[in-house]
């Protein structure tokens, strides 16, 4: 699809697709994908893909002339910040972005106030907040129900949309991209029913980082058939009610759901694999506890300890050793990036050069479909009837560009 | 007027009210209420009123298709950030921070230069300093005598507008925005005539507040015939000069103005009660001699003995026994946010969780002016016939959404 | 040309000359002057001239209806900053910084992911990176050398061009910016043949003030015919390659270029003089190896020896006494702000407070240049045919303002 002019036919098509489709995403957040309908999620599939050949053809995708977007991010971000920023800015929105300072845990008064004094004009709140397990997910609830309530009241006009640029349950922005990206790598979601999915913890110098880009994995990827495997070392557990969630879609989907705990029997005959380090749930919970304390020789002695774990397991490197045991040797890898490889940037890393080198232009291209699926998921959320948007708007015959 | 499409009919009686102000606005800045005419206090209000219509109406707001905003905070914001951006943005212009550094007390050379460099492109220049007795309404007048200066010698094409969101002098974009939920509130600024409104400080245990809201609101209140009580403990005096501002303006709008000790007596048959807590003027003062000579033990000492003197006076809390004080035990409780709630926000504070819960609504509804207040000023310092760019601009009948 | 609407005829001419010199800049970067043609830096004046035109005509200048800019700053920026987002607005691109830490030296993957991902849906990059010697324009060149691969790759759908903000080795959107400031003071370009210009070092009690800008100015002024004498302190000297190129310059267009130890001599008979302090490119090396090793006391001792070298050389101030040197007393004086004045910002600096009071407004103007550079560089790399869009942007009689 992309680099060319996207065809009124083509166009015509997605969009009797998306008219077709049952979904009730109008003033909802989207903060986890598995609270959304099966068609609720393909929706923002075809959306982000429609918004792409308009990108691309250099047509004008303004749905604003003018409006706000605010960003909270209470955990460093490039990539997220980046496509937020693009997503928003394609719509016609401006971003703000609201430093509250990252350490912070807000509840209550301030969470509610906050909410209402950021929304008076604006139309999406995208927020990251995935460092405090417990935390992330409740706050954007809060958030949310401040603004219904302010929204209910009339004390702001709108009612904007929250979008969950990583909570710590689920990581919503990343995992669509990286399905999308499957969607067009195989050539059709329909290629995907019976494949075999791994996703590996791997070893990583580093620690804390986020459970929600696994979780967010195996509860969407569950959802289209695929088989799925999550593998990880002993005490590397998820939250647990994310097991239940990828079981369920499982079943529903005619696919599978299956926990390891050896990297080598998750790549077994793999179609795709997905090798990244994850901090085991219960030191995430402890450390919360910790930082709500102000502990800061408890955080130290946590990171010592974590750290030494993770040294044990240093053999889950996705090598070309481990690639060799998937299909035909010749699995898709796939990461969210920034990927800790092996001799570049670090000793011993998640994955080795001569694999990552392999796959980086696939890594790049997994990326680059974010943007879109941010972009979607704010037109769905604050728009009737978006297939109708969309065709008055390719209709307008509007260009980005003045050449 | 909000949640329906303004009428042509609404909306001409307006521009036609407008038209008749006595006004001279154009290419000036706001720093003080008090230095704008009643007819310009009136404009502003009017032209606030017509772009939230036209905002509330989804009409196109945009006087710009591109410019600059320069915002330069010399104290954290979050409303007025979020205010001045929203402002800016509706209509059509893109914020550029300039951050200095909090501390810096800037003058000279540093000003003038800083001044030019940042308003080549510039239409506005938001500018928060409020921190340092003495020094930011005069910073604001040395930026803005550097513009004239720039623009007489055609350095800059145009001369920006200088917003005042906060000197130590004044606080219009709150006192106005204030006011403007107070004519909303009693349907019209007639009905404002008489009423009694209590500014009265109220116990905090945090420390340096700024004086620049009380002085605002006397300095705004009082010139609307309204009996203005000022209230506060022995020490916790004002700006000397803002007294005499408040005792003129009562004289000629036939109000009056009174300072008493006691937050009881200005409660006393209080229409609207504005509990807030704020440093003493000779604190503020010798703050700034510390903070010039940088002497950090000082400093805590100062504050030590603040936070002391305060605990002197934590029965001025509005609570319900305050409140039952005030007209029918009904008066409407007032504040710019977020304000200090007891067992709330803090041990004991400005006001009780029961009286603020009451009035939360009144509170979020009073901040949502902030953004209209804000971008009418701008529009009018930068319009030569504002009712004739309004008038364009809802003939135009631009849509601000393509839905 | 300011304050006037441009004429048909006037931009007619302008667009003529433009269309016949032959230029290649589409889909370039701007790293280095002398890395472009006479006819290309030309170009580049004249596109510059054209937009200032416009925008002080009130035209609209909207090559864009959205879409991103990014500005990298690895060193602190206000004037810089603030000219490249009225660049980018004026254009109608939306700045989204990327803020990596100042300190961090990044190669390799990083540079190579980082380029990526910040560019999906960006069309210029704007990188200052000055501050360590040997590292600033490579990190450029490797910045760009990442997006042509993901280019050629097609993961991204359009290739963003860099504008070089200020790197180790050039200033180009200073120098240019001071040179079309000359064009205008001397009406014309051919008035600046034969005019004698001192680029010469001055002293500052600061340390570590980067070599781009002596080092820019010398490359480019010296493509025009004029007499550059560069003057410094034994010691003092630039990077070694920068030389060649301004001997280079100068005999190819018919100007001469000298290097001399003496302040004075370099004033004689000056038309124009730029006293400006910076660190030798030995202490710089210096610095940076420190850095790499994070040698704090190294990084004391060096500072303290530099400062202590320095005020061997104080008389090194451009001041009356030395301007009474220069051609009639009566030589333009140039800076790129902010300078270090003697008796305002410090106790001796690099120039006289009666010199900079004289010249003050030049010194403005000279500044007042750089945004409609910027955008003239970022419109030629741009667009294929930067003539025929400008015609198109001037007969669409766009108005950038709602009045």
């Amino acid at each position: 699809m992309p680099y060319k002019l996207i065809e009124k036919k083509e166009l015509t098509e997605k969009l009797d697709i998306l008219s077709n489709l049952k979904i009730d995403m109008y003033q909802k957040d989207f903060l986890l994908t598995w609270e959304k309908t099966y068609d609720e999620i393909l929706a923002t599939f075809l959306v982000a893909e429609i918004l792409r050949s308009l990108r691309y053809s250099s047509s004008g995708t303004r749905l604003w002339d003018s409006g706000l977007a605010v960003s909270i991010f209470k955990d460093n971000s490039t990539r997220t910040r980046f496509s937020f920023a693009s997503a928003c800015d394609m719509l016609g929105l401006y971003v703000q972005d609201l430093d509250e300072g990252k350490s912070q845990i807000a509840h209550g008064e301030t969470v509610r106030e906050t909410a209402v004094m950021v929304s008076f004009l604006s139309e999406v709140i995208g927020i990251r907040h995935d460092m405090f397990i417990g935390e992330g997910d409740s706050y954007m609830r809060e958030f949310g129900e401040a603004l219904d309530d302010a929204f209910k009241k009339q004390v702001i006009p709108d009612r904007p949309t929250i979008v969950n640029l990583q909570s710590d349950i689920d990581h919503p922005t990343q995992s669509m991209a990286d399905f999308l990206h499957l969607i067009n790598y195989f050539n059709g979601i329909e290629n995907l029913k019976g494949k075999k999915v791994a996703m590996s913890w791997a070893y990583s110098p580093s620690y804390g980082k986020p459970l929600s880009v696994p979780q967010g994995i195996i509860g969407l990827f569950t959802r289209f058939g695929m088989d799925v495997v999550l593998a990880y070392p002993e005490g590397y557990d998820l939250l647990p009610q994310t097991y239940e969630i990828a079981k369920n879609n499982a079943n529903q989907s005619g696919g599978s759901f299956k926990v390891v705990s050896s990297i080598q029997e998750a790549f077994k005959d793999a179609d795709i694999v997905y090798p990244k380090s994850w901090a085991p749930f219960s030191v995430m919970e402890k450390r919360v506890e910790l930082l709500k304390a102000n502990d800061q020789s408890g955080l130290k002695e946590l990171e010592k300890q974590c750290l030494e774990n993770n040294k044990k397991f240093m053999d889950w490197e996705c090598n070309e050793k481990m690639m060799n045991l998937t299909k035909n040797g010749n699995a898709l890898y796939m990461h969210c990036l920034p990927a800790d490889i092996t001799d570049i940037s670090c000793k011993a890393g998640e994955v080795s050069k001569v694999v990552f080198d392999k796959y980086r232009k696939d890594t790049y291209d997994e990326a680059s479909y974010k943007p879109y699926i941010i972009a979607a998921m704010i037109l769905l959320a604050k728009r009737k009837d978006p297939a109708g948007t969309l065709k008055k708007l390719y209709e307008m015959g509007q260009k980005r560009i003045l050449a």
